[in-house]
């Protein structure tokens, strides 16, 4: 912050509510993470695809968890033509828009994976935001079971493969059944069963009191939020809640992907039946699926919980149906990217350390930036991360810089090397490691931080054993 | 299509204006692009960022090159709070927010990549979308002209790295050289001045009679479409024009640049100045760059032309000092990455050939869809790309799936085979050279499609094989 004031034009430098930018380690991070999910989709035998971050509003629907938000969850504005267009919210409802525009030229069952940031216009708040990376596949075109039943395979394997293994459980329901315990109690009204399917979803985080209230008369939060409950008589909620935490009725399509997924070797430890899934989202149609993390974990008043969801999906057989005349199942499964990195980097599964800074070579002498910059390129040509300081400051300011930028070693080439044709290599790591190991501070000050030269043409290879060392190191 | 009539409740489903959809081949190419180019960006001592897809309007403010344009040329939207977003029409506008909002934690110099979408409410046309990528590079805090040398350099070495050796040349100018045209001229009207600007920003477009009228009254293009003037005197026209088509006068930061790359070994071949290279945007202050493709190409009306930007970049010490009350120049590159794309694809430098599509394991008995599963999952823990059939429908139209698919292979297990515990392997790229080859229909119908049978227990050797000796092929 400058401590003057800001004058009459300057324009407050801030990011929109609920927005963030992700910054160099955890980029490179989550690009490993992307790139080890994609490898078990490929493997699968899924194709990547891309749409756009905003569709036409009607092609996108409304299928929100939370309608009862400001412009209904989703950030909208209208076009020139005058035409609504929304962000999208997920990754599911263009793909539908996609499959039914493309729907002859592509091979059925469709099976795709698609990365990407969606949006929601929804209250932001701790590890929640209004942009957020989701990673999906999705198979269109068929109401085989063995479809789901790979949903499930393609999650475990997934969590697998990130290093989850021991700390995940996939568990499997059917909408269905919820179906058939709302009928049976005489819930028709569709608005009535949406708040009912919500009101179940969050069965996991606040157990039978909170739900109780959801389907009640309504829950006030821990911040004074009030949530409407669904109103429905007491003998319809037991029924409901009969549902969480009684036996499991039987359904056929839960059946055959359970012995599916048996049948190829994934067992109870990582694939299970839990009819407390229900999934928020309206479009689900019968099988829902939830990839929870198991391992404890403290929620935001500090009480231990399990990790929780992060990710899951389900069949969504009237999704592409909208767009056409005859119909179209459809399941899929989507991960919280964000979600996932965050248990990941709780876990110690995120490589923590720094990427290497570059290789700095110094600017001793303004008039010789030609030679400095020749030097960076030289180590370039070798494939060392390289750069010439192109600042303006002093000596001590560039040694700061490439402490700052975590460099392995500087380049430096005064007058005097310059006169032997020798360069000086100082070793940024072998600095910061004694000073780490000498306590005592005149020690400190004579410990003088490794640097030795060498000749102008060995340069490239002393920076190549250096960096060798480093790593052994 | 469907021939029968959409019902009331149906939805079209279509593609915003401007928009598209990226398929898999395209999104397997351009990851390898990209890939390469972030290596050569790393390589340079560059830091990657991710910014969000909209900004507030104000941090974002307004430089885009066609202001004239409905809606300014940005989508725009209220959030809740009343506050106008706008999608983020460049990677520069919100860089120049993070580091204003993070000034005192970035290393100075900032150096930083950044690829992504941007979007622009701009009239879509051929080749010409409202959402497309960038991928831009930025060094922030100084204004060293070695910061803009590199920018060059970096340019030149990022399209060698992706094959066009030969083929590109990155021109430099200044900005400073048409102030002082202007200046001389006493054309003093801001306004105007922009004006000015645009026109010659399309100097290698339109050439000297179409850059005429626009100093002049105006241009009508051949779409019918008018752009208003900058209403010069002639005088005033033709001291702008000699700028373009005279001797260069000199400039001194200009004069560094050239020593600069010269000394680091990048000749007139590689980069170059050029007068004519002003950049439409308003932002610019000083050095201004130009990566063009030299090589032929035809435009809309057929006409050869050379293929032309593939992206370009300059000095703005204006745009975060927006934000704070002391200078903070600034310089940057940024490559169209779909005019990239399309360059690369012209050359034949895009991998044509597709992906190799997964192994497809048959369901020749829905009571044994377990079995199936099985050998899928065999051939994926070796690695192997490989799904089972999730579909519904018999035989012959999975046979049809595997083929559209790109399958090297199908695995058939049938009751005979089953018996005897062999499966079949149908190699489906043999299939398709031999039918490629034998011209003659009955010799084709006789040339049965390569197909053997192996122990179950051989499955996954026998698929590694095949697909190693059609590698070879």
């Amino acid at each position: 912050m400058s401590d003057k004031k800001p004058s009459k034009t300057q324009v407050k430098a801030r990011l929109p509510k609920g927005m963030r930018d992700v910054e160099a380690q955890e980029l490179r991070a989550l690009k490993h993470m992307l790139g080890t999910i994609s490898e078990v989709y490929e493997r699968y035998g899924f194709e990547p695809l891309d749409t756009p971050a905003f569709e036409y509003t009607d092609a996108l629907g409304k299928f929100l968890p939370d309608t009862d938000r400001p412009n209904e969850g989703v950030f909208s504005f209208q076009d020139e033509d005058e035409q609504w267009v929304s962000m999208r919210y997920d990754l599911t409802a263009p793909l539908a828009r996609y499959v039914a525009q493309n729907f002859d030229a592509t091979p059925k069952p469709f099976r795709r994976y698609q990365t990407g940031y969606v949006y929601r216009n929804e209250k932001p708040g701790p590890g929640r935001f209004r942009q957020f990376m989701q990673f999906d596949a999705d198979t269109v075109g068929t109401a085989n079971p063995a479809a789901d039943a790979e949903m499930c395979m393609l999650a475990a394997d997934t969590l697998e493969a990130l290093g989850l293994g021991g700390s995940y459980i996939i568990k499997v329901s059917s909408r269905t059944l919820l179906d058939t315990v709302l009928d049976a109690a005489g819930i028709d009204d569709q608005k009535k069963r949406l708040v009912v399917l919500r009101a179940v979803d969050k069965f996991d985080r606040l157990g039978v009191p909170g739900v109780s209230d959801l389907l009640g008369k309504g829950r006030k939060d821990e911040s004074g939020d009030f949530t409407p409950g669904a109103d429905l008589a007491p003998a319809q909620a037991n029924a409901v809640l009969a549902l969480l935490t009684g036996e499991a009725p039987s359904d056929a399509a839960i059946a055959t992907i359970i012995e599916l997924v048996r049948g190829a070797g994934f067992g109870e430890d990582r694939i299970r039946f839990d009819p407390t899934v229900v999934r928020g989202l309206e479009y689900y149609t019968g099988p829902v699926f939830e990839a929870e993390l198991t391992f404890p974990a403290t929620d935001e008043s500090g009480q231990a919980v399990r990790f929780g969801s992060v990710g899951g999906g389900g069949r969504y057989d009237g999704l592409v149906s909208r767009f056409r005349s005859q119909p179209v199942p459809a399941t899929g499964f989507s991960i919280g990217v964000s979600r996932l990195y965050a248990a990941l980097s709780h876990l110690g599964k995120i490589d923590a350390a720094k990427a290497a800074g570059p290789v700095v070579v110094l600017v001793m002498d303004k008039a010789r930036v030609g030679d400095y910059q020749r030097m960076a390129k030289q180590l370039r040509d070798a494939d060392i991360r390289a750069e010439m300081y192109v600042g303006e400051a002093g000596m001590k300011a560039q040694m700061k810089y490439a402490d700052k930028r975590g460099s392995p070693c500087v380049i430096i080439q005064g007058e005097d090397e310059r006169a032997k044709g020798e360069v000086t290599i100082k070793d940024l790591l072998e600095g910061s490691r004694l000073s780490g190991e000498i306590s005592d501070h005149a020690e400190w000050k004579e410990a003088r931080p490794a640097q030795f030269s060498v000749s102008e043409d060995d340069l490239v290879a002393a920076v190549q054993k250096l960096l060798a060392e480093q790593a052994k190191a």
